[in-house]
This record gives structure tokens, sequence and C-alpha cells, in this order.
């Protein structure tokens, strides 16, 4: 059974691998927070062997681009110290279904420039245990963690919705930040366990500005999904109950609540914190260098979304539907896109194990 | 570019995976002399954490097999002497294109009956650094350190042969261990900085029981494979300059090699060693009860063979040929083994790091 959510493997036109330009903004955006991280890290001298977890680092061109720049970011502090440089263990970390032989065969060329570096992928779950105690570091995670364990309980009546919505009954958000809060702790506890005293935690979450749950910036994406669903209902290629059934499997908390969750499990202190935006269309993104020509914004963004999402909706929906359904995405997204613009809102936090 | 040797990945007819019964047979055989080594190595305790290697773990279903017997026997030995089991980190090691997502796929179901276990994969040449130094308290390997690391040079001459034989002129066998003391003293080195003093090693190898390098044990299977290749040039689909340029990187070594060896490098002391033999035609064999149905023994030696050769002879001799070779290689096995038992000898050993 393939365990969720996954991000679409290989390299084809749907797969992450080639629809990844949003996290690599985000991952760009988050490099200031990672460095100074580092750099107090370094303050009291790194360890003899600096192991380094990534977690949900997926399949793709930004896989090993975090770990890059902490290496780099590592050897340029030492070498400005005049220190020799420790080695350094990174453990990659995403779900067993994610596809690390495309990973795998992208280390030696990365490692023939990096002495004293060893790479080595950890499949499971961040909401089990995943290293020896106190084992880490430092542990990173950019755009993983508002993914939950499971899509939560209690959604039966959230009908016509697949995530929180403006038309969702009264305790869809309640059941989606009780989930969240469960699993953030969770994560938080079991971190705790890995990571040694005075080790750091940098997270970069989607979230939300505002306290209003079903804010634009985080169901936007969503409710475009599912004006596509029930285009597809309307032309009898679905059925209204199978939307009915489907709640996504993540939550976009605001700055408070995830503040608020740290501190109440109490294991690591919150040292610094920013958000950030990043546009839903990349080529709007001074950044996103990757994207070269014109193409549509309601395409860029549809495959972004299938690329995290395919698997998820193969298994509800079937595999039949989901060229039509994003047919349709592009549509709804180009109309969107067209009378606004349109940001994820990022958290991110650096955290030290107290 | 394609890394070699790997085996065939996934899970098809001629796939590693459905082809390891020999290889499995071995693990069996060995079990002894790892359990006496753990055993040895509870005496003095167990580290907090207990940090094991398996060295070209392969994808299938041996992958596992070694890793879950050596933390049982952890926890037997534990369990006996009223000790909490240490945790246990496995890092299972083999080529960049061998096949870790079969293999990480089996991993959940595995560490759901093991608590304080964790599994990774580390992609990587065993003859390259793969861990941190002083880092790991066991290594394994099985059926791996006979590959040598390229081709050995000069073999210019081996004209009409594949590895050693008895047509091979003088100046092969030279090559072909000339190349392996090189890689094996390296092998050595590089697990010397990586394992901790005291700590240990156990490495079973395919090689031979005498002194001749063309010994049928250990030069058979390849000979077969040279007939077929042979018929293919006779047929008229292969080039016989082919045969000439091709030629397997592997050695078989015999026991005072390999103890010699060990000896001249001078980090490991061998605590003991043992050499078993395991049946070509695993029908034949007691321990190998995954083989039900009683079929052509030559057709079981082929797809072995085949499992473990395939990516290189593609490479060298395209894709279009290989069933046919192999369609020669059963009618030649057949034949061999209908007149006598044949057998690979195996050299395991436990050293210790000094």
């Amino acid at each position: 059974m393939t365990s969720f959510p996954c991000m679409n493997a290989g390299s084809n036109e749907s797969s992450y691998a080639k629809n990844s330009v949003v996290q690599k903004t985000v991952i760009l955006k988050s490099r200031n927070i990672l460095e100074k991280t580092i750099e107090d890290y370094a303050v009291k001298g790194f360890p003899e062997c600096f192991k380094l977890a990534d977690l949900g680092c997926s399949s793709g061109p930004n896989t090993l681009l975090v770990v890059t720049n902490i290496i780099k970011n590592v050897h340029a502090i030492c070498k400005n110290k005049k220190q020799a440089a420790p080695e350094i263990q990174v453990f990659l970390n995403d779900l067993p279904d994610n596809d690390f032989n495309t990973v795998f065969k992208m280390v030696p060329p990365l490692l023939s420039n990096m002495e004293n570096c060893f790479i080595s992928g950890v499949p499971g779950s961040f909401y089990t245990r995943l290293f020896p105690s106190k084992s880490i570091h430092l542990v990173h995670s950019s755009y993983s963690v508002h993914w939950l364990s499971k899509v939560p309980d209690k959604l039966e009546n959230n009908k016509g919705n697949i995530y929180m919505s403006k038309t969702s009954p009264p305790g869809v958000h309640e059941a989606y930040f009780n989930q969240f809060k469960k699993d953030f702790m969770k994560f938080l506890r079991l971190r705790s366990e890995e990571v040694i005293p005075n080790g750091r935690m940098v997270l970069t979450i989607v979230g939300r500005s505002g306290t209003d749950p079903t804010s634009k910036e985080c169901c936007g994406l969503w409710e475009l999904l599912v004006m596509s669903l029930q285009d597809m209902v309307a032309e009898g290629l679905l059925d209204e109950k199978d939307i009915d059934t489907f709640n996504l499997p993540l939550y976009t908390p605001c700055v408070d609540e995830v503040l608020a969750i740290v501190e109440l499990e109490g294991s690591f202190k919150i040292d610094r914190w920013e958000t950030s935006q990043v546009n839903w269309d990349t080529q709007d993104e001074n950044e996103a260098k990757s994207v070269k020509s014109k193409g549509s914004s309601g395409k860029i963004v549809a495959m972004a979304v299938r690329s995290v999402t395919e698997p998820m909706l193969i298994s509800h929906f079937g595999e039949a539907c989901i060229d039509k359904l994003f047919e349709r995405y592009v549509v709804h997204a180009d109309d969107h896109l067209s009378r606004e613009k349109t940001e994820n809102f990022n958290i991110m936090i650096s955290a030290k194990r107290k």
C-alpha cells in the first residue's frame, strides 16, 4: 500500500522533480534562518562528526540542495575560523514510497567534491522514531511538517469540500487543528529524543498569515481543485459522493499556533522565526530562474499541485480521471490568476533542544 | 552511467530478487560464524547504540535476512543475560544503481516488530569511504568482496576468455590477483578507518579450495558463459572481438591469499575462519526450501548467473542478445550438471579491528 503523502516519482512532466520550483524558492528564502542557525551552532564548535537529518527530503533537484547548502556553510565557517571541518553525516528521510533510487544516483557526483561527507537515506514516517537517541545535531525540514499523519477524524459532514473552506460546517477547522496539534506534538517529542541537547531544528511550514483558517492563502489551491472535481461531477465523470468522502491530510497553521505548540510540548526553545511569501506562479518570482519560457501560469500551478497530490488522488478517485481533472484545474487556475496575485505563506522556525 | 557490478533490479523472472537462492543458502551457512562473532562482542557488553553495516546488501529477500538475524541474535543474547537490548542502527550499503526503493518498502513491516532499530541505506562503492571515522561496530558482507573495483589491466591477451581459464595466457592470473590484492587492501584500510577499535568484520567471499586459480569450482560458471557466447559467435549473432574485449571484474581467492592480505594490511586480526560449499543447482540443497518445484537445473543456474551479470553483459554486448545468450547457457548448464556435481567454494572470515 502506498504511504501518503508521497510526491510523484520519476522525472516525467507531472513528476515532483519537474514541478518543485515553489519548493526551491522556499528553500532559497529560508537560507538566512538556516545559515544563522549554523553560525550559532559554530560558536561552541562543531562535533567531530556533525550529523544532520533532512525530513521529507523527497526526490528531485531540491533534495540535495539543502544538504549542499548546509555542508558548504559548515565548510565556509570552519575555513573562516581556520579550523578543520568536521566529518558530516547526512540522513535523508522520506516515506518508504519516496523515489530514493533517483536521489541516490545524484549522491556520488555531489560527494566527489566534498571530502568526509557521508549520505544515507532513511525510509519512514517522521511521525515515528527515525534515529537513535541523542544522535542528531541538526534537523531540517522544508514543506513537510504541514502534512498530517492521516486525514483527521470527524470530517464526515465536510461535504463538497476536500479541505477547510468557507462552506465547511462547524467542527471541521477544529478537527483539522486537533489533528495538527496531536501530530506536531508527536513530531516534537520524537525529535526531542533524537536530537542531542543544544541541537537545532529548522522547520519551514506552509501556513497562513492571519487567524482565519479558511483564508485564500492557505485554501485557494485546494478550492481550485474542488472546482475541478465538481466540473468532473457535472460532466458525469465522477460521483459527488467521491468528493464528499475525500479530505486532504494537511493543515496550514498560523504562527501563533506553531509557537504555542512548541512551547506546550516543551522540549525545544524557539530561537528565531521568520515568515515569507512565495508566489504560486513561479514565473512571477525572481528566484525561479529555472522557469525559462513564459507558459500558462495555470498550467504551472496545476502541475505543481498535481505533483504533490497525484498518488493520493489516484488512490481515492482512480487513475483514469487524473489527466482530465488537471485539464480543468488549468482553466480555473488561469482564470483565478488573471484576477488576483496568489501566494503561499511560509512559517520558518529555528529551535534549540533544551 | 551504470556502476558495476549491480544485480538485476525489480522482481521479474530474471531479477536478482527472484534468483538469489544460492546467496540465501550461503547466508544460512555463515550464520554460525556470525553468531559466534556477536557472542564474542557481547562478552564486554554492547554499546548504547550498536551500529552495523551490511556492504553489498543488494535488493531482494536476502537483503534484510542478515540484518534480521543479527538483530534477533543481539536481542536473544541480551534477554539471556537479563540486560536491556541496545538501540541498533543498520546501514545497508550497495552501489547507487542498486534498487534501494524495493528494499525500503520492506523496512516498515520489519521494524514494526523490532523496537529501537533504525535502518538506513548508503549508496556508494565499498572501495570508497562510506561511514564517519570510528563509527561502526560490526561490518558484514556476503558475496560482494570478490567483486573487483574494475576489470584488471593487462588482460588484452586473454582472448576467447572472460575470466581466468586454463587457456588463459601467462600473466592473466597475476593481473587478476594483483587487482584483488590492491582492492582488498584498500577495502580493509577504508573499513579500518570506519570500524571502532575491537569492532568486528564478518566477510563471506566466493573463492577456491586449492591453489589452482583456474579450477572448476571458481571458473566453471564463467566457462559455461564463454561457451554460450561462442555459440552466439558461431551463429553470427556476436562478433568474436566482443568476447576478446570482455573480462569479468571479479576474483575468486584461496584461503591463504585472503589470510595473507588481511595480515599484510595489518589493521584487523582474524579471529576465526571457515569454508563451505554450496551447490550451483539449488534444487540440490536441503536449505533451499524456497525452490518448490523441480525444474531444469540448467535454467536455475542460468538465471542465477544472469541475475548477477546482466547489467554488465548488456553494457558490453547490447540488450538484444541477452535472452538468446541465456537460452544457450541453459543447454550448456544442463549438459554440464548431468555429468558432474558443481559447487561454489565460500571463504568466511571473522576479523577484529586491532
